[in-house]
Protein backbone atom coordinates (compact mmCIF):
# COMPACT_ATOMS: atom_id res chain seq x y z
CA UNK A 1 0.00 0.00 0.00
CA UNK A 2 1.10 3.44 -0.89
CA UNK A 3 2.24 5.57 1.98
CA UNK A 4 -0.15 8.74 0.87
CA UNK A 5 -2.94 6.07 1.55
CA UNK A 6 -2.58 6.11 4.92
CA UNK A 7 -4.94 7.77 7.25
CA UNK A 8 -3.67 10.17 9.63
CA UNK A 9 -4.68 8.30 12.35
CA UNK A 10 -2.66 4.98 11.26
CA UNK A 11 -0.03 7.56 10.69
CA UNK A 12 0.06 8.95 14.37
CA UNK A 13 -0.10 5.30 15.90
CA UNK A 14 3.30 4.39 13.94
CA UNK A 15 5.55 5.82 16.28
CA UNK A 16 3.88 3.99 19.39
CA UNK A 17 4.41 0.70 17.68
CA UNK A 18 8.08 1.33 16.71
CA UNK A 19 8.99 2.30 20.01
CA UNK A 20 7.54 -0.85 21.34
CA UNK A 21 8.82 -2.85 18.61
CA UNK A 22 12.21 -1.68 19.24
CA UNK A 23 12.30 -2.15 22.13
CA UNK A 24 11.46 -6.05 22.65
CA UNK A 25 14.29 -8.31 22.78
CA UNK A 26 15.22 -9.79 19.20
CA UNK A 27 15.35 -13.59 20.84
CA UNK A 28 11.97 -13.43 22.31
CA UNK A 29 10.04 -12.00 19.54
CA UNK A 30 11.86 -12.75 15.80
CA UNK A 31 8.15 -12.25 14.84
CA UNK A 32 5.11 -10.30 16.01
CA UNK A 33 1.54 -10.62 15.55
CA UNK A 34 -1.13 -7.37 15.57
CA UNK A 35 -2.81 -9.52 18.67
CA UNK A 36 0.40 -8.81 21.12
CA UNK A 37 1.35 -5.06 19.95
CA UNK A 38 -2.39 -4.26 20.90
CA UNK A 39 -1.77 -6.52 23.72
CA UNK A 40 1.15 -4.17 24.92
CA UNK A 41 -0.12 -0.91 23.82
CA UNK A 42 -3.71 -1.50 25.39
CA UNK A 43 -4.82 -0.99 21.63
CA UNK A 44 -8.25 -2.89 20.19
CA UNK A 45 -6.30 -5.65 18.38
CA UNK A 46 -8.58 -4.62 15.43
CA UNK A 47 -7.35 -1.67 14.82
CA UNK A 48 -3.60 -2.65 15.29
CA UNK A 49 -4.26 -5.21 12.60
CA UNK A 50 -5.90 -2.97 10.58
CA UNK A 51 -2.60 -0.42 10.56
CA UNK A 52 -0.27 -3.16 10.16
CA UNK A 53 -2.33 -4.28 7.35
CA UNK A 54 -2.02 -1.29 5.83
CA UNK A 55 1.66 -0.72 6.06
CA UNK A 56 2.92 -3.99 5.37
CA UNK A 57 0.33 -6.30 4.03
CA UNK A 58 -1.11 -9.44 6.13
CA UNK A 59 0.98 -11.26 8.66
CA UNK A 60 1.49 -15.11 8.81
CA UNK A 61 -1.39 -17.30 10.44
CA UNK A 62 -0.11 -17.60 13.70
CA UNK A 63 2.91 -15.74 13.46
CA UNK A 64 2.57 -12.63 12.36
CA UNK A 65 4.86 -10.34 10.99
CA UNK A 66 9.55 -10.52 11.47
CA UNK A 67 9.65 -7.97 13.45
CA UNK A 68 12.66 -6.39 11.91
CA UNK A 69 10.78 -6.36 8.44
CA UNK A 70 8.27 -4.67 10.08
CA UNK A 71 10.16 -1.93 11.73
CA UNK A 72 11.66 -1.55 8.32
CA UNK A 73 7.95 -0.99 6.99
CA UNK A 74 6.85 1.51 9.65
CA UNK A 75 10.25 3.46 9.52
CA UNK A 76 10.40 3.75 5.72
CA UNK A 77 6.53 5.03 5.93
CA UNK A 78 7.02 7.99 8.13
CA UNK A 79 9.93 8.77 6.04
CA UNK A 80 12.44 8.48 9.15
CA UNK A 81 15.16 6.56 6.43
CA UNK A 82 15.11 9.69 4.57
CA UNK A 83 14.23 12.83 6.05
CA UNK A 84 12.51 15.20 4.44
CA UNK A 85 14.04 18.55 4.62
CA UNK A 86 11.77 21.63 5.91
CA UNK A 87 12.27 25.51 5.82
CA UNK A 88 9.99 27.85 8.31
CA UNK A 89 9.52 31.07 7.34
CA UNK A 90 8.41 33.33 9.94
CA UNK A 91 10.89 33.21 13.07
CA UNK A 92 7.79 35.02 15.48
CA UNK A 93 6.74 33.28 19.07
CA UNK A 94 5.28 30.50 17.26
CA UNK A 95 8.17 29.64 14.58
CA UNK A 96 10.44 29.84 17.28
CA UNK A 97 8.49 27.15 19.15
CA UNK A 98 8.04 25.05 15.81
CA UNK A 99 12.13 25.74 15.22
CA UNK A 100 13.52 24.15 18.33
CA UNK A 101 10.37 21.17 18.22
CA UNK A 102 12.67 18.09 17.63
CA UNK A 103 9.49 15.67 17.50
CA UNK A 104 9.31 16.41 13.54
CA UNK A 105 12.10 14.33 12.68
CA UNK A 106 10.46 11.10 14.26
CA UNK A 107 7.62 11.79 11.94
CA UNK A 108 10.35 12.15 8.87
CA UNK A 109 10.51 15.66 8.26
CA UNK A 110 13.57 17.84 9.15
CA UNK A 111 12.97 21.58 9.56
CA UNK A 112 16.47 22.35 9.10
CA UNK A 113 16.38 26.72 8.90
CA UNK A 114 14.36 29.77 9.78
CA UNK A 115 13.67 32.64 7.62
CA UNK A 116 12.37 35.80 8.53
CA UNK A 117 12.57 39.54 6.91
CA UNK A 118 13.10 41.01 10.11
CA UNK A 119 16.95 41.58 11.35
CA UNK A 120 15.81 40.94 15.12
CA UNK A 121 15.33 37.13 14.14
CA UNK A 122 18.99 36.54 13.66
CA UNK A 123 19.93 36.91 17.14
CA UNK A 124 17.30 34.60 18.72
CA UNK A 125 18.71 31.52 20.30
CA UNK A 126 17.24 28.62 18.81
CA UNK A 127 18.73 24.91 17.61
CA UNK A 128 18.34 25.76 14.20
CA UNK A 129 20.00 28.39 11.70
CA UNK A 130 18.39 31.52 10.81
CA UNK A 131 18.76 33.32 7.95
CA UNK A 132 17.22 36.42 6.39
CA UNK A 133 14.60 36.25 3.62
CA UNK A 134 17.23 37.23 1.15
CA UNK A 135 19.04 34.24 1.25
CA UNK A 136 15.44 31.94 0.83
CA UNK A 137 15.61 31.38 -3.32
CA UNK A 138 19.61 30.36 -3.20
CA UNK A 139 19.09 27.95 0.13
CA UNK A 140 15.37 26.43 -1.22
CA UNK A 141 17.30 25.70 -4.74
CA UNK A 142 20.64 24.45 -3.40
CA UNK A 143 19.13 22.03 -0.84
CA UNK A 144 16.02 20.73 -2.78
CA UNK A 145 13.64 21.84 -0.39
CA UNK A 146 9.86 20.47 -0.75
CA UNK A 147 8.05 21.69 2.35
CA UNK A 148 7.67 25.20 3.25
CA UNK A 149 6.39 26.11 6.85
CA UNK A 150 4.58 29.80 6.89
CA UNK A 151 4.37 31.37 10.46
CA UNK A 152 3.73 35.05 9.56
CA UNK A 153 1.03 37.24 10.05
CA UNK A 154 -1.95 36.86 8.01
CA UNK A 155 -0.79 40.16 6.04
CA UNK A 156 2.45 38.69 3.96
CA UNK A 157 1.43 34.89 4.10
CA UNK A 158 0.49 34.91 0.35
CA UNK A 159 3.37 36.16 -0.54
CA UNK A 160 5.69 34.33 1.19
CA UNK A 161 3.45 31.30 -0.34
CA UNK A 162 4.31 32.51 -4.07
CA UNK A 163 7.86 33.01 -3.08
CA UNK A 164 7.70 28.96 -2.13
CA UNK A 165 6.31 27.87 -4.82
CA UNK A 166 8.68 30.06 -6.81
CA UNK A 167 11.48 28.61 -4.98
CA UNK A 168 10.31 24.78 -6.13
CA UNK A 169 8.88 23.73 -2.89
CA UNK A 170 5.23 21.79 -3.11
CA UNK A 171 3.98 21.38 0.05
CA UNK A 172 3.07 24.63 1.92
CA UNK A 173 2.22 23.71 5.92
CA UNK A 174 0.35 27.27 6.72
CA UNK A 175 -0.10 28.66 10.57
CA UNK A 176 -1.24 32.26 9.11
CA UNK A 177 -4.80 32.29 9.40
CA UNK A 178 -5.89 32.97 5.93
CA UNK A 179 -6.60 30.68 2.68
CA UNK A 180 -3.62 30.23 0.52
CA UNK A 181 -3.71 30.44 -3.26
CA UNK A 182 -1.35 28.30 -4.79
CA UNK A 183 -1.26 26.16 -8.31
CA UNK A 184 -2.35 22.96 -8.92
CA UNK A 185 0.16 20.21 -7.87
CA UNK A 186 1.34 22.44 -4.43
CA UNK A 187 -0.34 20.96 -1.46
CA UNK A 188 -1.62 23.70 0.92
CA UNK A 189 -2.51 22.16 4.73
CA UNK A 190 -4.20 25.27 6.89
CA UNK A 191 -3.45 24.54 10.53
CA UNK A 192 -6.38 26.28 12.76
CA UNK A 193 -5.03 25.75 16.21
CA UNK A 194 -7.65 28.02 17.80
CA UNK A 195 -10.28 25.17 15.83
CA UNK A 196 -8.70 22.81 18.05
CA UNK A 197 -9.36 25.11 20.97
CA UNK A 198 -12.62 25.70 19.86
CA UNK A 199 -13.92 21.93 19.54
CA UNK A 200 -13.24 21.11 23.16
CA UNK A 201 -14.85 24.15 24.60
CA UNK A 202 -18.10 23.62 22.47
CA UNK A 203 -18.16 19.72 23.90
CA UNK A 204 -18.05 21.73 27.40
CA UNK A 205 -20.67 24.10 26.99
CA UNK A 206 -23.01 21.97 25.03
CA UNK B 1 -29.15 20.82 17.48
CA UNK B 2 -26.87 21.11 20.00
CA UNK B 3 -23.38 22.75 20.02
CA UNK B 4 -21.50 19.79 20.93
CA UNK B 5 -22.83 17.41 17.96
CA UNK B 6 -20.97 20.70 15.56
CA UNK B 7 -18.58 18.81 13.55
CA UNK B 8 -15.44 20.40 13.92
CA UNK B 9 -15.36 21.10 10.12
CA UNK B 10 -18.46 22.75 10.83
CA UNK B 11 -17.15 24.95 13.49
CA UNK B 12 -14.06 25.85 11.05
CA UNK B 13 -16.33 27.39 8.99
CA UNK B 14 -18.75 29.43 11.37
CA UNK B 15 -16.09 32.64 11.50
CA UNK B 16 -16.16 33.13 7.84
CA UNK B 17 -20.32 32.92 8.00
CA UNK B 18 -19.98 35.45 10.96
CA UNK B 19 -17.30 37.52 9.04
CA UNK B 20 -19.81 37.76 5.52
CA UNK B 21 -22.75 38.53 7.63
CA UNK B 22 -21.82 41.26 9.45
CA UNK B 23 -20.58 42.63 6.73
CA UNK B 24 -23.76 42.91 4.58
CA UNK B 25 -25.95 45.99 4.98
CA UNK B 26 -28.90 45.46 7.08
CA UNK B 27 -31.41 47.18 5.00
CA UNK B 28 -30.33 45.18 1.83
CA UNK B 29 -30.36 41.38 3.45
CA UNK B 30 -32.64 41.40 6.26
CA UNK B 31 -32.86 37.44 5.28
CA UNK B 32 -29.91 35.68 3.79
CA UNK B 33 -30.51 32.26 2.23
CA UNK B 34 -27.93 29.54 2.00
CA UNK B 35 -27.72 30.09 -1.76
CA UNK B 36 -26.45 33.49 -1.15
CA UNK B 37 -24.29 32.42 1.27
CA UNK B 38 -22.26 29.93 -0.34
CA UNK B 39 -22.16 32.15 -3.63
CA UNK B 40 -20.72 35.10 -1.41
CA UNK B 41 -17.82 32.73 -0.13
CA UNK B 42 -17.26 30.48 -3.00
CA UNK B 43 -18.38 27.41 -1.14
CA UNK B 44 -20.47 24.83 -2.17
CA UNK B 45 -23.89 24.83 -1.53
CA UNK B 46 -25.22 21.35 0.03
CA UNK B 47 -22.37 22.57 2.85
CA UNK B 48 -23.64 25.38 3.61
CA UNK B 49 -27.01 24.08 3.83
CA UNK B 50 -25.76 21.86 5.88
CA UNK B 51 -23.91 23.96 8.27
CA UNK B 52 -26.73 26.52 8.75
CA UNK B 53 -29.34 23.85 9.58
CA UNK B 54 -27.22 22.41 12.41
CA UNK B 55 -27.25 25.44 13.78
CA UNK B 56 -30.52 27.22 12.90
CA UNK B 57 -32.67 24.77 12.03
CA UNK B 58 -33.81 24.70 7.78
CA UNK B 59 -34.68 28.37 6.45
CA UNK B 60 -37.72 29.28 5.49
CA UNK B 61 -38.41 28.06 1.31
CA UNK B 62 -37.25 30.86 -1.14
CA UNK B 63 -36.79 33.57 2.00
CA UNK B 64 -33.84 31.58 4.18
CA UNK B 65 -32.56 33.51 7.64
CA UNK B 66 -33.44 35.87 9.16
CA UNK B 67 -29.76 37.68 9.32
CA UNK B 68 -30.14 38.68 12.70
CA UNK B 69 -30.98 35.79 14.13
CA UNK B 70 -28.62 33.90 12.08
CA UNK B 71 -25.33 35.95 13.26
CA UNK B 72 -26.80 35.94 16.88
CA UNK B 73 -26.78 31.51 16.92
CA UNK B 74 -23.71 31.06 14.99
CA UNK B 75 -22.23 33.29 18.11
CA UNK B 76 -24.04 31.19 20.66
CA UNK B 77 -22.83 28.46 18.86
CA UNK B 78 -18.86 29.76 19.08
CA UNK B 79 -19.51 30.67 22.64
CA UNK B 80 -18.44 34.09 21.92
CA UNK B 81 -21.47 35.48 23.99
CA UNK B 82 -19.95 34.20 26.69
CA UNK B 83 -15.91 33.57 26.35
CA UNK B 84 -15.15 31.01 28.33
CA UNK B 85 -11.92 31.12 30.72
CA UNK B 86 -9.02 28.85 29.77
CA UNK B 87 -4.97 28.92 31.52
CA UNK B 88 -1.80 27.84 30.60
CA UNK B 89 0.81 26.28 32.09
CA UNK B 90 4.07 25.73 30.55
CA UNK B 91 5.63 29.18 29.27
CA UNK B 92 8.25 28.07 26.98
CA UNK B 93 8.10 29.10 22.95
CA UNK B 94 5.30 27.15 22.34
CA UNK B 95 3.43 28.11 25.89
CA UNK B 96 4.51 32.18 25.01
CA UNK B 97 3.17 31.71 21.30
CA UNK B 98 -0.22 30.55 22.11
CA UNK B 99 -0.75 33.05 25.13
CA UNK B 100 -0.21 35.64 22.56
CA UNK B 101 -2.28 33.87 19.68
CA UNK B 102 -5.81 36.50 19.75
CA UNK B 103 -7.70 34.11 17.43
CA UNK B 104 -8.67 31.67 20.14
CA UNK B 105 -11.36 34.77 21.12
CA UNK B 106 -13.07 34.07 17.79
CA UNK B 107 -14.16 30.60 18.90
CA UNK B 108 -15.22 31.79 22.35
CA UNK B 109 -11.72 30.84 24.54
CA UNK B 110 -9.91 33.08 26.56
CA UNK B 111 -6.54 32.19 27.79
CA UNK B 112 -6.51 34.70 30.99
CA UNK B 113 -3.35 33.79 32.67
CA UNK B 114 0.00 31.34 31.91
CA UNK B 115 1.66 29.22 34.87
CA UNK B 116 5.25 28.10 35.06
CA UNK B 117 7.52 26.60 38.20
CA UNK B 118 10.35 28.42 36.47
CA UNK B 119 10.77 32.38 37.65
CA UNK B 120 12.39 33.07 34.25
CA UNK B 121 9.22 32.90 32.96
CA UNK B 122 7.67 36.10 35.05
CA UNK B 123 9.38 38.38 33.12
CA UNK B 124 8.48 37.36 29.67
CA UNK B 125 6.94 40.03 27.88
CA UNK B 126 3.62 38.67 26.27
CA UNK B 127 0.09 40.13 26.64
CA UNK B 128 -1.35 37.60 29.22
CA UNK B 129 -0.03 37.80 32.81
CA UNK B 130 2.07 35.15 33.95
CA UNK B 131 1.66 33.64 37.60
CA UNK B 132 4.30 30.80 39.13
CA UNK B 133 2.38 27.61 39.77
CA UNK B 134 1.89 28.51 43.96
CA UNK B 135 -0.88 30.45 42.73
CA UNK B 136 -2.26 27.87 40.25
CA UNK B 137 -5.20 26.51 42.59
CA UNK B 138 -6.39 29.69 44.13
CA UNK B 139 -6.87 31.39 40.96
CA UNK B 140 -8.54 28.38 38.98
CA UNK B 141 -10.56 27.71 41.91
CA UNK B 142 -11.29 31.71 42.59
CA UNK B 143 -11.79 32.30 38.60
CA UNK B 144 -14.08 28.94 37.84
CA UNK B 145 -11.89 27.86 35.56
CA UNK B 146 -12.94 25.34 32.84
CA UNK B 147 -10.18 24.42 30.06
CA UNK B 148 -5.92 24.00 30.95
CA UNK B 149 -3.85 23.91 28.12
CA UNK B 150 -0.99 22.09 29.27
CA UNK B 151 2.34 22.92 26.94
CA UNK B 152 5.04 21.47 29.37
CA UNK B 153 7.55 19.08 28.63
CA UNK B 154 6.74 15.46 28.29
CA UNK B 155 8.22 14.67 32.40
CA UNK B 156 5.72 16.69 34.03
CA UNK B 157 2.71 16.89 31.93
CA UNK B 158 0.66 14.42 33.97
CA UNK B 159 1.63 15.81 36.98
CA UNK B 160 0.04 19.40 35.51
CA UNK B 161 -2.49 17.68 34.36
CA UNK B 162 -3.43 15.57 37.82
CA UNK B 163 -3.23 18.88 39.23
CA UNK B 164 -5.38 21.01 36.58
CA UNK B 165 -8.10 18.41 37.49
CA UNK B 166 -8.09 18.91 40.75
CA UNK B 167 -8.58 22.41 40.95
CA UNK B 168 -11.64 21.51 38.86
CA UNK B 169 -10.36 22.13 35.27
CA UNK B 170 -12.79 19.75 33.39
CA UNK B 171 -10.99 20.25 29.88
CA UNK B 172 -7.86 20.14 28.83
CA UNK B 173 -5.43 20.40 26.05
CA UNK B 174 -2.55 18.82 26.05
CA UNK B 175 0.72 19.66 23.59
CA UNK B 176 3.02 17.71 25.83
CA UNK B 177 4.11 14.54 23.62
CA UNK B 178 2.36 11.76 25.79
CA UNK B 179 -1.19 9.82 26.66
CA UNK B 180 -2.28 11.55 29.91
CA UNK B 181 -4.99 9.69 32.36
CA UNK B 182 -7.44 11.54 33.73
CA UNK B 183 -10.80 10.65 35.80
CA UNK B 184 -13.86 9.60 33.54
CA UNK B 185 -15.96 13.16 32.68
CA UNK B 186 -12.83 15.03 31.73
CA UNK B 187 -12.15 15.66 28.30
CA UNK B 188 -8.80 15.30 26.87
CA UNK B 189 -7.57 17.15 23.48
CA UNK B 190 -4.47 15.07 22.38
CA UNK B 191 -2.03 17.83 20.55
CA UNK B 192 0.08 16.45 17.73
CA UNK B 193 1.33 18.85 15.83
CA UNK B 194 4.06 16.46 14.29
CA UNK B 195 1.12 14.40 13.12
CA UNK B 196 -0.05 16.97 10.66
CA UNK B 197 3.27 17.61 9.52
CA UNK B 198 4.17 13.89 8.75
CA UNK B 199 0.74 13.67 6.91
CA UNK B 200 1.95 16.11 4.46
CA UNK B 201 5.34 14.83 4.13
CA UNK B 202 3.26 11.03 3.68
CA UNK B 203 1.38 13.02 0.69
CA UNK B 204 4.30 14.41 -0.81
CA UNK B 205 6.60 11.11 -1.05
CA UNK B 206 3.83 8.90 -2.00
Amino acid sequence: MERGTLTKATLGRIPNYLRVLKSLSKDEYPNISATTLARILSLGEVQVRKDLNSVSGEGKPKIGYRTADLIGKLESCLGRNNLTSAVLVGVGKLGSALLDYDAFEDYGVRIIAGFDSDKEALIKTLSKEIFLMERFEEFCREKKIQIGIITTGESSAQQVCDEMVRCGISAIWNFAPCKLKAPEGVLIKQENLALSLAHLNSQLIS
